[in-house]
């Protein structure tokens, strides 16, 4: 199985709120929108994020059970140039309808970073990763790790 | 605030089995390895799958919490070419140690896929899906949408 990742999908427990946010509030592109079943949007080379029912999700993979309320485990996150990038960011989000959970501030790992919620609970960090790099070919290296 | 995902992290209870699903069970490439604490590993152009300490999560976002134990309402997937190759990734999966959750099988929206959990519990789709086409750009275009 190739390392690959194309398409993240979040189950939300309300999709027009999640459209809201990301589409109308951040402004992010729409590839293609399904009212009331889906929403995907561009979020990188080749990859695409999905907003789905989280109750639609459950029953695709067939558990049979409702979703997790509790936030999920997992963040999404966004490498900016400068300090105020991240705050900007955390703005936006705010202004969006999201929820900022650590304000912008010095990260543990030596960059610079903050969370928000957007409206169903997920995560995201914004940060600033003076060591993050991408060659041409798409491979990232971090800090000094062969790249 | 860009639509743009640079990062994905797993907050996983087991580190050591989560590197054993990806790295040595699946075998895909490392970017950054701190042991005890974190994994990178390649899934994408610029694009990397962070395996961290769930705890380790919640305590960066400062959350004061524990970690949620419930599968994550969040799916991460890969299209494949054809309907052999979900058949594949997932025996791949369940030989690296994670466990079916919808065998191969036609999809309600017309492709092909399937499901595994990783060993963490978070769900994997391998899908075929005609409609899903890349340009030379990186911008993703489903079914007759515009792209």
């Amino acid at each position: 199985m190739d390392s690959r990742v194309q398409l993240i999908t979040l189950g939300v427990p309300d999709l027009d709120a999640a459209r809201r946010f990301y589409v109308e509030g951040l402004g992010w592109p729409v590839i293609l929108d399904v009212p009331g079943e889906v929403t995907f949007v561009q979020v990188g080379h080749g990859l695409a994020l999905s907003l789905f029912g989280a109750q639609a999700l459950e029953d695709d993979i067939g558990t049979g059970t409702s979703p997790a309320r509790d936030p999920a485990p997992v963040t999404l996150a966004q490498i900016v140039a400068t300090e105020e990038d991240v705050a900007r960011a955390l703005d936006d989000a705010v202004r969006a309808g999201g929820t900022v959970l650590k304000p912008p501030q010095p990260a543990e790992w030596g960059g610079f970073h903050g969370y928000f919620a957007d409206p169903a609970g997920f995560r995201w960090e914004v940060a600033v990763n003076p060591g993050w790099a991408v060659a041409p070919d798409g491979a990232v290296s971090i800090g000094d790790s062969p790249g």
